[in-house]
């Protein structure tokens, strides 16, 4: 039974940075080899990162990243390096010549036509999600990816071309069975397959993002497409942000018994570096073949938003010899660890600040500004900024007006003393009244213009210094629309924008006792947790005089939002009826609002965005 | 030769709003069968309006639109109209119980599962859209989309699942092949699958929006599939705003010859009643076939956007006895006509008319406000509001600052005067140096302080007044950034959203000519057009300080946006390099001010919003 030395690259790749993520391969390759890797495996999409979206309908950057590919595959070779096969995920297209490796891609014919025709209205041709093996300084094989997620944040029918074949490597005596992302979320796709193919390893390469809960999800389906493929399973998952989407990492190595052999931590670039034992290649199987592998459709633990596929696919199997002969691993036997989870908020706080600090630094911001109230959600927000960015580059201003109270300016004095930001406090009142003298305003157009100066402002200073402003609204707000177009709401990225209110409050106490635990100043003012959330707009106003309590609030929202649930359902749940009328109209009637919200970090099944998309002009109304 | 009095009901649905709908049906089912129509067709999703979007997810809604269709048939058979078959576009899905015609739909086994299985990942049961035949008072057929659009602003491979049954209706000893949007636009589909069930008629329900130059499309494309059908077929849209989208109706009749026999005008609603002479139905089928059917893949005009089938599609026929009896048509044949073409200019005006009507009265607004600088764009704004709601429903601000010149100010009331608008002036100045005391602020934090002040106070007038806040910021603005975000870019709404700068001047020399032609008052000031465009935020400036002229502009963003050419493309074009690598960093980097935009009405080929979807963090750049 060969052993294989496999080194997974949990990196972190920036969409369209094709230079910068063929040197990350470079890079990470070279430390692999050194630990003596024998196959070293990247992320999904790894050259041009992941998700590019309608770039992939540009020419020219399909061009750029199958010609990124060809050199990554030369330099690699010149960096001493080619003797070890290195697998990437990367863009191609079979729309214009050849694919790739400039031969015959994986089961493909010859002459780029198509190997099967499907009888759906799809194309046979287009542009391809794929996997690429480089070696000895050529791309050796592809893979081309089969199951299309086109759900949640999802547009892969939009995009891309389904493959029809598996592609079976054969390194070092094993033969390795190549997949991508959604293949492991569908049973009876190219895991039955591989099955079929007689496979000792098969690698799943993703761009998963992060949702609460995921991780525990992923491993009982690794375990079940390693049992239903007969075979180890090294999954490979990219870290970072990228818009609205945090990618996780957590890649590992099941065998097919279901042992999780090895994990890597959550959030961080990680190498893992694991030996396993295969089985060797069965050498009577050299020809490619066609076979109709049968599973059954009993996926996913994430419910209707993971579509199960027919349980029938038809796929070609086409097998590439890359090389028999593998450097041999120095050292002692490498042994990738199974690293510890971590706590439900552990989690969220490391995706909000890993999502935060990718949108600043990706997009070459030197610095953000925020808005303190004294409140919670601008406290979390700030603590977040700091953890992500130090406090150097992170200014808070108290924005006070008539109706702020003592301890909100206070409270963000002591926010600002605690965490060691930026601290300027810029009263309102004189350009608010600057309105007033001059306009016949009343109530609510008050209340907003308060909001609205205080959004000028911060962009103010945000044209005038160059900072990112941050806005704060987090998901309970902006699911019933309680915030100020323009006002509040002002601001390139929310870090809370996926975070329902009463998960902030959890946030900000897991934060602090976390900080306690380590011996460290709690960054988040007590006051701050404690006091009733109030928008401070007018006298003595409070958030319960508009909303229910969030205890309540939130849980009708998760339904409504998360969930998909009607009123009948909701009722069923126990929700007071009249309560949730008033809580679905508002949320029905404050899409307007969310279509020009800023962009923030997705962490629950279903954030406000792409993942949801609902017309603004809707008459419909869930009623009793 | 049977002849069939057709109504093709070109009407105006509202998303959600399934009671209003329905009394549309009733309403106008009840006028066609008075001018003795014997078979009446609604458009696609007629019920639930279109698109839905993830309100398909809502099993509360899927199951009131399919609740709504069986009520609907009874409401119309109790109205007295039972006796003549209605073609209606609903929501339906099989993944919980039967389908809306409570027994067997057409095609799917009894107990609801599918009658075929794909090869595919894809679902073979969930939501559906679909096309019911009413009469009698029950639901006595159904059709479900087979070619799902994923392309564009479609998403429908994300909603539904596709049908595999082409449904034939015998209605008055005509065999009605049943098809929906999609299926007319791939070769090899239902079309040629109708002709292997010898059909009489092809049904074509739409719910395809206005595109410039779709109906130039429209007409050969009805024109091959009547062909590949040897059938003739009738082609019905809707007429409406939704949101971007605009319905523009242009429903129409052409024979199996290619003959154009009846066709709608654009852009209003209209009941096309035409008698066509049709061929009996060969009475020795009558039992359910699968036939394959093989077509060429030679679609479609507008290019890359359209995915072509791959010409071969395998359907079951079902065929369903609807009557052999139809009342007698009344009076004199009926000739629908074939309404005139109109110019480009006057169609995007009405386009852009009938998606701000619609969207203003859809949801609710009693008014719209907006800021007169007395340039361009806001006098072309202001004119639409004005033919959309009429001047009393219109309020126009003029925003003068220390920059605003005084021909500024004149052309802004003249603009006020010659449509009848209500028309109020608001100096920022005071407001703006406000903050100036206040703040050091210089440069472009100046410049766009007094865009955000203006944007705060016209969403103060929304507030106090109730006013939906219009923005007009034109195509190529956004498309380079040249907005300033919560300034200008301030509204609920934009009607110029997608028209290029060239095209805002065609369109206001268009409609001032129109009105001379009619003897009316041009309503745009003949200075707005001639003056060189400027923000007036500084002393002096012009466009053409920042920008290229937009001569040069607007074919190189043509080019780029609508069609994702390259910077190889677009020097092959001829566009200067050095302005070329200027424009493209500046579209490239304004993503982010783009995702926060207002909608506006689609009416190129790739409208900005869904139409689009690019990462905001994306460091690839078209480089020479």
């Amino acid at each position: 039974m060969p052993t294989l030395r496999l080194a997974l690259a949990q990196v972190n790749p920036t969409v369209g940075d094709l230079t910068g993520n063929a040197e990350t391969v470079r890079r990470t390759s070279r430390t692999a080899v050194t630990a003596g890797a024998q196959l070293v495996v990247f992320p999904e999409m790894m050259l041009t990162g992941y998700p590019v979206e309608d770039l992939v309908f540009r020419k020219s950057f399909v061009t750029a990243s199958r010609a990124a590919l060809r050199r990554l595959a030369a330099d690699l070779q010149a960096d001493g390096l080619g003797a070890v096969p290195v697998l990437v995920g990367y863009l191609d297209s079979d729309e214009f010549g050849q694919t790739a490796d400039g031969a015959v891609a994986g089961g493909e014919t010859a002459d780029g036509g198509p190997a099967t025709s499907g009888t759906g209205p799809h194309r046979t041709r287009g542009p391809r999600n794929a996997l690429a093996v480089l070696h000895g300084g050529t791309v050796a094989a592809t893979y081309f990816k089969h199951h299309l997620p086109n759900y949640g944040v999802f547009d892969e029918d939009r995009y891309f071309v389904a493959g029809d074949t598996l592609t079976v490597v054969r390194v070092g005596g094993v033969d390795v069975g190549l997949t991508i992302c959604e293949d492991l979320w569908q049973a009876g796709g190219p895991f039955a397959v591989a099955r079929r193919a007689g496979v000792g390893l098969v690698v799943n390469i993703n761009g998963s993002p992060y949702e609460r809960n995921k991780d525990d999800v992923r491993l009982p389906l690794v375990r079940r497409r390693a049992a239903e493929a007969g075979a180890t399973v090294a999954y490979v998952n990219m870290v970072g942000g990228q818009d609205e989407l945090v990618f996780d990492g957590d890649s590992m190595v099941v065998a097919a018994d279901g042992t999780l052999l090895a994990r890597a931590p959550q959030f961080v670039e990680h190498l893992l570096v694991h030996d396993v034992d295969l089985p060797g290649a069965t050498t009577d199987r050299d020809t490619d073949e066609v076979v109709t592998a049968t599973g059954t459709t009993d996926e996913v633990a994430a419910g209707t938003r993971y579509t199960a596929g027919d349980g029938r696919t038809t796929m070609r199997i086409a097998r590439v010899a890359v090389t028999d002969t593998l450097p041999a691993p120095a050292g002692p036997p490498a042994d990738g660890g199974v690293a510890e989870r971590v706590a439900d908020e552990a989690e969220v706080w490391s995706a909000l600040v890993l999502g935060l600090r990718d949108y600043v630094n990706k997009n070459g911001f030197p610095s953000i500004v925020l808005g303190l109230s004294g409140g919670i959600d601008s406290a979390v927000v700030a603590a977040i900024a700091v953890d992500a960015l130090g406090p150097d580059r992170v200014v808070g201003v108290s924005l006070p007006s008539h109706h702020s109270s003592g301890h909100s300016r206070d409270d963000a004095a002591d926010l600002a003393k605690r965490t060691g930001l930026d601290y300027r406090v810029e009263p309102i009142q004189p350009m608010v009244d600057g309105f007033l003298a001059n306009m016949s305003l009343s109530g609510l157009a008050v209340e907003n213009l308060q909001a609205r100066v205080r959004g000028v402002i911060l962009m103010a200073l945000s044209n005038q210094e160059g900072h990112l402003v941050l806005t704060t609204g987090n998901k309970s707000e902006l699911a019933v629309g309680y915030s100020t177009l323009y006002g509040d709401s002002v601001g390139g990225y929310n870090p809370l924008k996926d975070v329902w209110k009463s998960l902030v409050w959890q946030l900000a106490s897991w934060r602090n006792a976390d900080a306690v635990a380590r011996g460290e100043q709690p960054p988040i003012p007590e006051n701050s947790i404690q006091k009733p959330p109030s928008a401070e707009l007018s006298p003595g106003q409070l958030d319960s005089d508009s909303l229910p309590d969030y205890s309540v609030l939130d849980p009708i929202l998760v339904g409504y939002v998360d969930g998909d649930q009607g009123r009948e359902d909701l009722v069923a749940a126990g929700h007071d009826p009249a309560i949730l009328d008033r809580v679905l109209r508002m949320v029905d009637t404050a899409e307007y609002k969310r279509r020009q919200s800023a962009p923030g970090t997705k962490i629950t099944i279903k954030a406000f965005g792409r993942d949801r998309r609902l017309p603004i002009t809707n008459r419909w109304r869930e009623r009793g």
